[in-house]
């Protein structure tokens, strides 16, 4: 199994998923900020040319963050990363999707990638702005709708919050914005995880 | 059950998974062009602001277009929606996140809503114009990537062509692309469906 990541992207929740599962794994760097993900080489690995991409290692690959999640935690369920019950399952999945496809692009890709968003250079501030408002209101509305403790499901620690940890990582490292209480305590509650640390360190980045 | 929907918005994919289960549901009107989805009466329903959203009549409502269409499925396995293997439900899922985090936002979000990217309306004309270069180079990506037959998945008709329903007809109805050979075999399969004809009917829309 491989997983295809690049450092500080939204591939470390993936990252801390195989952590957590504990088998072996390797890594492969698709370096973004070099323009990897468009090369002939990543392209036929993922021809959607976005981090994360699982190889499973039976030729086949797998992408789209929350699948790979549920993937994994379906295939390795005495890690315990997934809600045994249907209902459970399904809530997770509803997490995994509003993260990465609400919180992620609407929030932070509009700040990191402001190019994306808007037309003209003296408009970036404009999107990086846009882009923290957005973010500070989704996580709003993941804090309205806490139903969780310290973890994101009330049936406790599951891929969802590995999803949840790479969006609050980047909000207070990287965008300076403060977290509202449960999700400050879940943030903190990460980075107390040895599987955290270790991807962390794997991917050089400070806790 | 009740399907919070607006005509012709991507809901309209629900709509027709809920038509080819064909048990009983109620639709409710969700009035996008009058900003009905941030009035208090639809967010207390969905504080995301957003259709899909499905009232299971237990009390409890579903959001987020893969998780609604996965849920409906796997609850109405005599419809034969998803593939009955772990790894055909997998590749499903993957299809559905595709469709609805990267070609609906990235390519259609951006032609009807082009002041969410773009700050001066005379920049629009560039958002429309990168919307439609990005919905064609999804497009390509997904015919390259066809394994099916007629329908999307090898395993045969699923809920990922519903989805893969929704952004075919904005292409075609709304945008004025043409389609690669297989999906635009796979609208005119789908146009041909009762249930679509049925929904189509149903929103007050043009077949
Ligand atoms: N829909 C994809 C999106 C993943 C994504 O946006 N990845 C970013 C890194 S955080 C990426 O690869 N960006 C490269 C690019 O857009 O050029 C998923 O959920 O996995
Ligand atoms: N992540 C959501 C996105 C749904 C979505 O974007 N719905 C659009 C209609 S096509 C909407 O409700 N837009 C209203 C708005 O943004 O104000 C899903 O997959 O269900």
């Amino acid at each position: 199994m491989k997983l295809h990541y690049s450092p500080g992207a939204c591939s470390i929740g993936i990252h801390v998923i195989l952590e957590e599962i504990g088998k072996p794994y390797d890594l492969s760097l698709v370096a973004l900020k070099d323009g990897a993900q468009y090369k002939p080489e990543y392209m036929a690995v993922n021809p959607k040319s976005k981090v994360p991409a699982l190889d499973r290692g039976d030729g086949k690959v797998l992408t789209e963050f929350p699948v790979i999640a549920f993937w994994l935690a379906k295939s390795n369920p005495e890690a315990g990363l997934i809600p045994s019950d249907f209902e459970g399952e399904v809530r997770c999945l509803e997490m995994l999707d509003y993260i990465c496809g609400t919180v992620h692009p609407h929030g932070f890709t509009r700040q990191f990638r402001p190019g994306n968003f808007s037309f003209r250079e003296e408009d970036h501030p404009k999107s990086v702005e846009l882009g923290k408002q957005n973010a500070q209101k989704y996580f709003d509305t993941i804090e309205k709708g806490w139903t969780g403790g310290t973890w994101l499901l009330p049936s406790g620690y599951s891929v969802a919050d590995a999803a949840l940890f790479f969006v609050e990582y980047w909000a207070t490292r990287r965008s300076g914005l403060s977290l509202p209480p449960h999700l400050d305590a879940h943030l903190k509650a990460m980075l107390a995880r040895p599987a955290v640390q270790r991807t962390l360190a794997q991917e050089g980045l400070a806790a």
